[in-house]
């Protein structure tokens, strides 16, 4: 029989009782930061349910990951600047108490539970409208890396810059290839994105372009947030990569594609990238995601034993990006994609990270790249989708080759079960002109 | 007149009272991190000074940036691991704060002044014996950039990899080309570095060759600890950037040749970096570098008007390497650098960094990439020195190509002064073997 909640929760909601997605909040602008789930049209405040014991079982009964239960007992001692507001803490228990958490609020919410469901009181203090609510960046992400991890994209880069002719690297069917990302200006869904200024490419033997980026883009990617991290010099085996998975969030790498173009040799993208990235609020567990898996595409050449998974999954999750044109109030959708086109897997690319003896900690973010598909209307940037600006877009009585100032982007996410959705909610973002 | 500090400072030291240089140290092991400064062949405790109410000046005298002053009077509602184990609370305060705990510094510590001098009990407690402490990271890095601003390296490099005809690319001339390194794996010196494991260039169309690193190599660099932060979307004025630079350490940018030549194209360095890097305990401060500083070198073509200084300037700082090779005892120079032969000044690198509107976060740390002289024994890594393998180095009796299992690398870096030296100690690491 199907899990049902006591709160009423739309068909067409992202967050069922089966999604039970983690974020941060403040219930009103620079109020504490709290844990929350989310729950149909609602809030489920976590720093109260811990604060009324209801966190019983043996991994979390005597933990402050939802902090504000610690909050509690030394108002006055403990400055609130000193409190961790972000779900890291949660992230470096591991599985089993993200499944106790699981357990623990399924039956909390569920339609036969009268303990919140019959307590007046107790569902206004923990229960919080979601359009209450401002949603913050839920994690503090010490490293943050990037990955190019679909064959579509990989394919039309190496197409548009180098020529048909073997347009993916050899490497790239040995190594899921990554690069660094900045972490400092990852930032939370709504936040608006300042196009940023930089060198293009020299016409000629003339000096550098500069000034505002001419070719802005998006690019629609998931990230893995890391659970528990691993001791330097200590690889993670592949097959327990999915024990350090904690969730996915949607995410934008914007991306100045004229910076990059001119810097990028030898060394990778670095200011092209680093002016913003933009995450979705809701971490969706691997757990909630588990019965959307499927195979992952085959793999040729065969990886090498450390990145060889006894089973190599993906996920069926349907990606759609939308841009509200400058001056405009309806979303046009410019693509449709779906995670499970990545070539490698996100536990690949978490074991290969680690292969080195390189450190991972909770709150680290594992984007997966691009995520193209093989038509033309799932490529997952303007860069494909306009074939570098050869082939405006057209929308709603406009037409876009990179983004213009006032467009906002929206990417949305979300899985299919029978009877419900598990989705990401949104991730957007608007373009803010340069500064003089 | 000299300064002179009541505490007996040899001539040839690295830490007289010119310098200053400040860390964090433990008084034995799992005790309390602190904040300090090192003198001669003491570090001062600098917890004590504060708790004594010695930093009385308008800046820290209600500031906790020497936290153990706060963990006095909360000694049993904060734990040690809420608090702050690191520089950062002062690198964020900035130049005025710093300038205002040098003055007091010195003064505390000169000959003529009798408050900590003629008072053993507060001695006792403030000054440590150097070989009784154990240095920690001094700093919470959020995020790690890795500049390519010698010449003479990029020009040696562009030669290994492609050839004499042009070995420099000519973005380089208008960046200061930098990537995102990793955070979370670097590391205090005298921590041991683990060879990493890893894909190196196939030969021919077998499949990549997996194992430990055949090419393991260091890289002499120098990195800017970053103080006060700027917020995102606005760029920091160049001309403003030394207001945002508490100090300089050593740096050692391990380095997995063959790693890193399969993998970069076309995302930049990745694994071939991230399984290590070392830090110097010390930050020699910018105000104690000051008076080493001269002219950088003329820049043509010019560099656009967002990287052109008023006054462009590089500090006068002697470079060492030596290597133990493993089994032996005896340190052997393997060369002789100067910080002064960066062309991209660290004024530059850090503008350059914010450009687009990155921000910067106090303890965010700007290496400068290898730095090579001119001539071939000032070369900063093996890859030059031995010409990527060709030419091995003679070392006491035995010889290297790359780094062997048990060799340890010692960075020394110092500036001369009339009748002192302004030093940053020692930057090492040993090799272990790869895990089985």
């Amino acid at each position: 029989m199907l899990l049902k909640s006591f709160i009423e929760v739309h068909p067409d909601s992202h967050f069922p009782i089966q999604n039970l997605p983690y974020g941060v909040f403040n219930r009103e602008p620079g109020s504490e930061p709290r844990p929350g789930v989310a729950i149909g049209d609602y809030v489920l405040d976590l720093s109260v349910v811990a604060s009324a014991g209801l966190f019983d079982g043996p991994y979390l009964r005597n933990s402050d990951c939802f902090y504000q239960a610690c909050f509690l007992f030394f108002p006055i001692f403990v400055r609130a600047s000193d409190l961790n507001p972000n779900l890291n803490k949660l992230l470096e228990l591991g599985r089993p108490a993200w499944k106790e958490a699981r357990i623990t609020l399924q039956k909390l919410l569920s339609a036969a539970e009268p303990i919140l469901r019959d307590n007046a009181s107790l569902r206004e203090k923990a229960l919080v409208p979601m359009g209450k609510v401002q949603m913050l960046l839920p994690i503090a992400i010490g490293d943050y890396s990037d990955f190019f991890a679909s064959k579509h994209h990989a394919k039309n880069c190496g197409v548009i810059f180098r020529g048909p002719e073997n347009p993916i690297n050899p490497n790239w069917f040995h190594i899921p290839i990554a690069y660094h990302g900045r972490a400092s200006s990852v930032v939370i869904s709504g936040t608006d994105i300042i196009r940023p200024r930089g060198q293009g490419h020299p016409a000629g033997n003339s000096s550098p372009y500069f000034g505002p980026s001419r070719k802005l883009d998006f690019e629609l990617e998931m990230a893995t947030v890391v659970g528990p991290g691993n001791e330097l010099g200590k690889p993670v085996d592949v097959n327990e990569a999915a024990d350090h998975i904690f969730g996915l969030v949607l995410m934008n790498d914007w991306s100045a594609r004229d910076v990059q173009a001119w810097e990028y040799v030898p060394l990778g993208p670095f200011l092209g990238k680093s002016f913003g990235t933009t995450l979705s609020p809701w971490i969706v567990t691997l757990d909630a995601l588990e019965q959307f898996s499927l195979d992952a595409p085959e793999q040729n050449p065969p990886p090498l034993p450390y990145l060889a998974e006894k089973k190599s999954k993906n996920y069926d999750i349907a990606l759609q990006v939308s841009i509200i044109p400058a001056g405009q109030k309806d979303a046009h959708v410019v693509t449709r994609s779906n995670f499970k086109h990545l070539y490698w897997t996100i536990t690949q690319q978490l074991a290969h990270q680690t292969i080195n003896g390189c450190n991972l900690r909770p709150g680290d973010l594992l984007g997966t790249g691009t995520i193209s598909g093989p038509e033309p209307d799932s490529y997952g940037c303007l860069l494909e989708l306009t074939w570098n600006g050869q082939n405006p877009l057209s929308l709603g009585g406009t037409s876009r080759t990179f983004l213009e100032d006032g467009d906002e982007v929206i990417f949305t996410g979300c899985c299919k079960g029978d009877d419900y959705y598990v989705g990401f909610g949104k991730c957007s973002g608007k373009i803010l002109p340069s500064p003089p």
